[in-house]
């Protein structure tokens, strides 16, 4: 992607990537994105679930939901995520950092009107939370589908920000005897508990070998 | 706090609590929040690092940041954090949901000038991220400070919006041979590793016994 005014940014911009690999992997990862719009001149934020299919990303919502009847009108929005894979801890306070792989995108919603990619990007949410699990699951009604909006956005402007590594002391600092390092973060799903209507279901396949 | 329109969640507003408790505990669990705010109608977001004191929520960047420098302005912003507690696993796709814990802040910065606060208020965003680390680190100089802008944030205008439970099936699909139920998720800070400069230095015990 060509990068824009919008996602230059002003400081540390070798920390900026903007090729679809790097900014589609992160957007793959996330498990969540923050929606941010403006209405009147204020700023709102959101946190939904959101799956990337090719070059667009897909978020829904009910169809009487304040927040999705405002975006389906294509204002412009700013999806955001940002995965943590460290806290960066130097000498100093100073230079204490984070080691982070973030993604912003600028877009607008299309409303998606065509019933199959509905259906599909629907399949697409609903795995990206649970791999594996669409088959499984009591099939969707089209009542639900009626139910529920879904928006598609171009990933056209968007660009990633990575740190990695060590700290990056002053180096008059290096020498004292004071810990640096890292301390990696890390989210893990663990062992699911099953409701008082699953006692007599086994846990299938595709929930007893969960993503890290 | 009392409820605002802009507090006030247009669906399942009996998820949205307002008490002081619970909108501060959420923020003091959640290690970054995501500032979104608009600039000629373009909404932006950027994810940060914060420390909540008493009322306040405080910021910190350089002096020459693009973003700092239009925060400090004092336009309005919206702050927003989510904790994931787990995946919500119903027997039909429609009625997966997550439980979470957010929170939104309805702001305007105010620059800190006085240099106590703003001292006080680094070690507050220092802790935050590594409690107790703030006496054992290289002494912060006046010069690092200069070089950072610490901005205040008044929590008026908040709520906090909540899921917890089992998931919510369909009366008719209670008795389906489908495993419903939660996966929970964590982010856990595994083992501390060293840099270089590190080889000869013991890891302190505020770093033996991280937060989980």
């Amino acid at each position: 992607m060509q990068p824009t005014p919008r996602t230059t940014p002003s400081r540390l911009a070798k920390r900026a990537q903007y090729d679809e690999e790097t900014v589609y992997s992160i957007l793959d990862e996330s498990m969540f994105c923050t929606v941010s719009f403006t209405i009147d001149g204020q700023p709102f934020a959101l946190p939904t679930a959101f799956a990337r299919y090719e070059d667009r990303i897909y978020l829904h919502g009910s169809v009487g939901s304040h927040f999705i009847r405002e975006l389906e009108k294509g204002i412009p929005v700013c999806i955001s995520v940002m995965l943590t894979d460290a806290l960066v801890v130097a000498k100093s306070a100073f230079h204490h950092s984070v080691n982070y792989r973030s993604v912003v995108v600028f877009s607008n919603a299309e409303k998606v009107e065509d019933t199959t990619l509905k259906w599909e990007a629907l399949r697409w949410i609903t795995e990206k939370i649970v791999p594996n699990s669409w088959e499984y699951l009591r099939p969707m009604t089209e009542s639900e589908v009626r139910k529920t909006t879904v928006l598609s956005f171009p990933i056209v402007e968007a660009s990633a920000k990575l740190r990695t590594g060590m700290p990056k002391d002053d180096e008059e600092d290096q020498e004292l005897p004071i810990w640096s390092g890292l301390i990696p973060l890390r989210t893990v799903r663990e062992t699911p508990v099953g409701d008082e209507f699953s006692k007599n279901v086994s846990l299938p396949e595709h929930l007893t070998h969960l993503p890290s």
